[in-house]
């Protein structure tokens, strides 16, 4: 890909950082300005190396950047738009890394107005159980998938800059519709979140609660890793792409009444035969290539 | 523990054949005599030096042992009882491997009578991802918690044999009542495995199957990794544990709906504050000392 100028990072943590360093290793960012709200982070991002310069504000982080990349939760992405369609250069290309695509397009659509051709929405699936810049990896994303949901009014030269630089870094990138991405994500990522978190809260829910988490052990260990995610992250994908999840939430549903129904009547052969799918699918899913090392 | 002079091992899989061979590295069991209905099986067993002898039947595993493993799927227990009843020692002790316990000792009481208290009824919380005596290992135990659920009516004698034996391959055991087990097990266990199921159960019904499962990352894997379990063995603990798990299925349901409406009405702080006390649950758990390194 083309050579940058100046990256400009709004938002210093784990997968802004990690991105910032995997792309100043690929040499196609000299110059990288960093800007997070918080002091601290932004700091310790300046002293890490990973950002060369810290800006006061979103404005003069995107000053004379030539690409700019949103590394906020998705709630903030709004705000920051804002501010960067104010202080961005014509011809800068920008793209944010939000789990949910469809809202960050509309309000990208909102803020951005006349310079919305310039924006190019991603969604790195990875991560780590930690967070913060100082957990940033410079390898988080190699061999790990991207997806861009640009609309028909992205430039295609913005597209291919936000595709080279996630290259850069060693990523697969795809691209899918907004939409359609948030109905996937809704169902292989947003819902085993919510149901995870949803067994845990039952549990804590209880006065034996001790009691009966001294006898968990490894099939609760997994089931509920994702329970111990960041509950301001998962509050905010789950409003954000309410439709989609609600959607999944009632197909999920409908098959558990159907497993519940099938073990009240004590028919094995049902049972056994979803089981069996269940498990058919889930071992070439893991067979298949697949070897995901990060969380989305 | 006293030494043994023959041990029996009714079921020469994972579980079985792990037990054998710790029993036999401590010391404790310098005879060991197998039986399995899958010849296969069995001749392995006999050709890996995990059992010494291996028998025609039931009766003839049995015949002559102090000590008698069955360690088979929950499901058999009680035929596998009503032989061992017929060919016991009368003070020999027996014990098994289920994951449920209830029904156990409700079939156990039928086919064991007058020789029910030499029958301690056992749970070793342990496992890998593969079955079978080749997945056999000598320390499966080491670390892991037994559950005992001996009931009023169990020789004192005979909890001391079984208990002393899990001891001896480093398991560290705990008793309860046999239906406090269960209902323990229906929540961080049983119910897990269903909702795991049932989330796989759902995707693999669609028509985009593939093109989900393209986009499923860490977070999917882990929280399914457990429906890639066993379905006959899960379809047999469903529904010899019907009665606790129907319980924790409808207080689930229960729980789900609440998020789902949390997130239908868009009540952010309310989602919050329920993820927020699941993480900590969840993250105290971890932090507790629990780390399983096994399935259950």
């Amino acid at each position: 890909m083309r050579r940058l100028k100046t990256l400009a990072l709004v938002g210093v943590g784990l997968i802004g950082g990690s991105f910032a360093m995997g792309l100043r290793r690929a040499g196609i960012a000299p110059r990288i300005v960093g800007f997070d709200r918080d002091r601290g982070a932004l700091e310790s991002a300046a002293s890490l190396g990973v950002i060369d310069t810290a800006a006061e504000s979103v404005s003069e982080a995107v000053k004379g950047a030539d690409l700019v990349v949103i590394a906020v939760p998705v709630r903030s992405v709004g705000p920051v738009l804002h501010d960067v369609a104010l202080a961005m250069e014509a011809d800068a290309v920008v793209t944010d890394v939000g789990s949910t695509k469809a809202e960050v397009v509309r309000v990208a659509r909102e803020e951005l107005r006349e310079r919305f051709p310039r924006f190019v929405p991603g969604h790195p699936i990875a991560g780590r159980e930690t967070s913060g810049v100082e957990s940033a990896l410079v390898d988080l994303f190699r061999g790990a998938r991207v997806v861009l949901t640009p609309t028909d009014k992205t430039a295609p030269d913005a597209i291919e800059t936000v595709r080279g630089a996630w290259e850069a870094v060693g990523a697969k990138v795809a691209t899918a519709d907004a939409e359609e991405h948030d109905r996937i994500f809704a169902a292989v990522s947003h819902l085993p979140h919510i149901l995870s978190f949803a067994l845990v809260s039952e549990i804590a829910s209880r006065d034996n609660a001790a009691e009966l988490l001294g006898f968990a052990a490894g099939g609760f260990r997994d089931f509920t890793r994702i329970a111990a995610s960041s509950p301001q992250m998962w509050r905010d994908i789950a409003l954000q792409n309410r439709e989609a999840l609600l959607a999944e939430l009632e197909r999920y549903q409908a098959r558990l009444a159907v497993f519940r129904e099938l073990i009240e009547r004590g028919e094995a052969s049902g049972l056994e035969r979803l089981m069996q799918e269940a498990r058919t699918t889930r071992t070439n899913w893991a067979a298949g290539g697949k070897r995901p090392t990060s969380n989305e």
